[in-house]
């Protein structure tokens, strides 16, 4: 199963995924999943988003809320092999496991795999299990454009996805609580939390609050030769000031911040930039430390601004509040195993599970060990015998909220 | 004839203009071109590298070394109407007016339209001028790649061209010296010296040295937001600090730096980037201050490289020595005029006129007043009265020399 998975949308060069969301790497991601699921006798659905679900539906289980399991399979640009296929793959897994072990669930169990989770597309993080829950309007979701220009509900269409729901946001998330009992989702670790502590699957407690920021530096072009330095209006040192005082920020207030993305106008190395558009994406332990971290971030870029003649603007791409996973659901899958409880942790990553937790729908993740606490990056790493004490994790966490 | 040539390759958004060589919008400036010197009766002539002469040959000029005048058609991305189109418009204006004062030269005169002046597509500007003057040999220049990987040789085959010269550089350069006389570049001011001196025509004496460098940063890819600020290798932070250490170093040392144009890799928000690019483009009043410039700013990219455990390299994409226009016939052109002698000064910008002084021919430049300075931009301007007294002043400067 893994193996099949390998290939698709995989740089030959970085050795790096390029999954993007509706594109051909897709495409051949979601007939794999079908023929997961169809290998399994599990019955196939798809939403008009792009969203899947394979249903293990056994005797007596029908009418009942179902445990969703799963994770997505969409990738960051040139990111690495398990951040999300791991955590569908081992939902196949650990319902292979659970027929070994001759376990019947009193309940359906549906492995899912959400779209654009990363937003390495269109932005906005956790896309499809916000259109899922009925966390975002498909009238707003429609708009969101690619860094080409092309509008979601065009990309949708050229995959075949018609998008458009037959019931409005709220009722959909009514739905989705009224369909599902809990989302349980395993996850390669994005840190090294697992391996200060020297076990192979942890619990997650929360996500922290996280937002993207683009910048607007403008400025006036010129002559990259010609013009006198003191006659410049020169947006990328701006840009670049703001840049290293996004790294001081974070550093002093204990979050994190990168400058990953970066665009300038016209992009000519014999001319002064017009336009350097660049993306901040921030996170803190709290919504609070992350709008003063902004906020200074902020005002330092704009006092810039008016030494170099040039102008900024920040606007909030996504802002995603601060996650509490269901602790009683935590609580019930970390205790009482042989090798005892497994360790509780805080995530600073987004995931499908923060979005289901925050459309009301009790929320557990699984951590799975990261040994050099590298992700979205081709290096991203688990070893095998870590991600086999994910899947019996998963399993066990399976059976016990299945019951 | 100006109004013709106004729409091509035009943006309709910003104005600018994005005449890249080898593309559709040059097609239509060769076009255009040929039809200015078919409407004269001058006969046209094309290199294989893409390089355009239309020749004025009265007879009894048969053999003698020829007066070469003209300029460049093509655009930095997002460019002026003036930088390059002005020079060429007003060789075939000036041929018009030697014809209504009765004037028939001594010599044959030609307009020329050099390609790929701005080196905006392949990276080496002025790179038609180079190849015609055998300053660079074709086996080093088919090399040469575009942002989006395209050989220059294939670039030039899908507009037609062959690129291969029947003679090796040496060769080309001696044909060059043995055909022309001298050559006289018309070009609009880059920056406000004629403003300042209250002319609207001026002589260049000199051109600063230039030089063009590509500084790859390399670093780790990782996750925005799992990856702690201490355990990061960004590179955009290096990238950050030397751009402000570039903009220091040029203000100190009275040069220009900039940095125009920059990629990220893997350029998503989300990820901590493997690698930033981007491309210094310096210029000082001689090759020691550029020297000690560039040294500086790797010192400083260096050393900031090592706090941030990152790499950086820098690549030497082109370097253009100090070039000092023929003073002779600078003075030839500048004086004795009813209006008194026209000013001489120098300019930080690379033209094809550089080229041909470094090739051994006797070369001068005419400026026309700019009255913002603004260039490589859509806001370039130059008034209709100081382009008409442009065209006067070449159509004398062309009578003198070509006596």
């Amino acid at each position: 199963m893994w193996r099949d998975l390998t290939p698709i949308g995989r740089s030959a060069s970085s050795g790096g995924y390029f999954r993007q969301p509706f594109t051909t790497p897709e495409r051949e991601l979601r007939a794999w999943f079908a023929e997961a699921a169809t290998a399994r006798g599990l019955e196939l659905e798809a939403d008009s988003f792009g969203n899947l679900l394979a249903w293990w539906r056994p005797d007596g289980t029908e009418g009942k809320p179902a445990v969703l399991t799963g994770s997505h399979l969409d990738s960051v640009l040139d990111g690495g092999a398990f951040d999300g296929p791991l955590g569908v793959v081992s939902a196949f897994a650990a319902i292979d496991e659970l027929r070994e072990r001759g376990v019947t669930p009193a309940v359906p169990i549906a492995v899912g795999a959400f779209a654009e989770e990363e937003g390495s597309r269109f932005g906005l993080a956790c896309l499809g299990s916000r259109l899922a829950t009925g966390r975002i309007d498909w009238a707003a979701a429609r708009e969101l454009r690619d860094r080409d220009g092309v509008y979601l509900a065009d990309a949708m269409a050229a995959a075949g996805l018609t998008g458009e729901p037959e019931r409005d946001a709220a009722a959909i998330g009514d739905a989705f609580r009224d369909r599902f009992s809990c989302y349980v989702e395993l996850h390669v670790e994005q840190g090294r939390g697992l391996v200060d502590l020297g076990a192979s699957v942890g619990v997650a407690n929360g996500i922290w609050p996280h937002g993207r920021y683009r910048l607007d530096f403008t400025g006036e072009p010129n002559h990259a030769g010609t013009t006198l330095m003191e006659d410049r209006r020169d947006p990328m040192l701006t840009y670049a000031m703001t840049a290293l005082a996004a790294n001081k920020q974070a550093r002093l207030a204990g979050a994190r911040t990168t400058f990953g993305r970066v665009e300038a106008d016209p992009n000519s190395t014999n001319s002064v930039p017009s336009r350097v558009t660049a993306w901040l994406d921030a996170r803190a332990e709290s919504d609070e430390v992350l709008e003063r971290l902004i906020a200074e971030i902020a005002r330092q870029a704009t006092e810039r601004a008016e030494r170099d003649g040039t102008r900024v603007e920040l606007t909030v791409e996504s802002a995603s509040g601060p996650v509490r996973f269901d602790s009683g659901l935590a609580g019930l899958l970390a205790g009482g195993h042989e090798e005892g409880d497994w360790p509780v942790l805080p995530t600073q990553a987004g995931h499908d599970a923060g979005i289901t937790a925050l459309a009301g729908l009790p929320t557990a993740m699984l951590f799975v060990r990261n040994p050099t606490g590298v992700s979205h990056s081709p290096a991203e790493h688990a070893e095998v015998a870590d991600c086999l004490a994910g899947v019996h994790a998963l399993a066990d966490s399976l059976e016990r909220v299945a019951r």
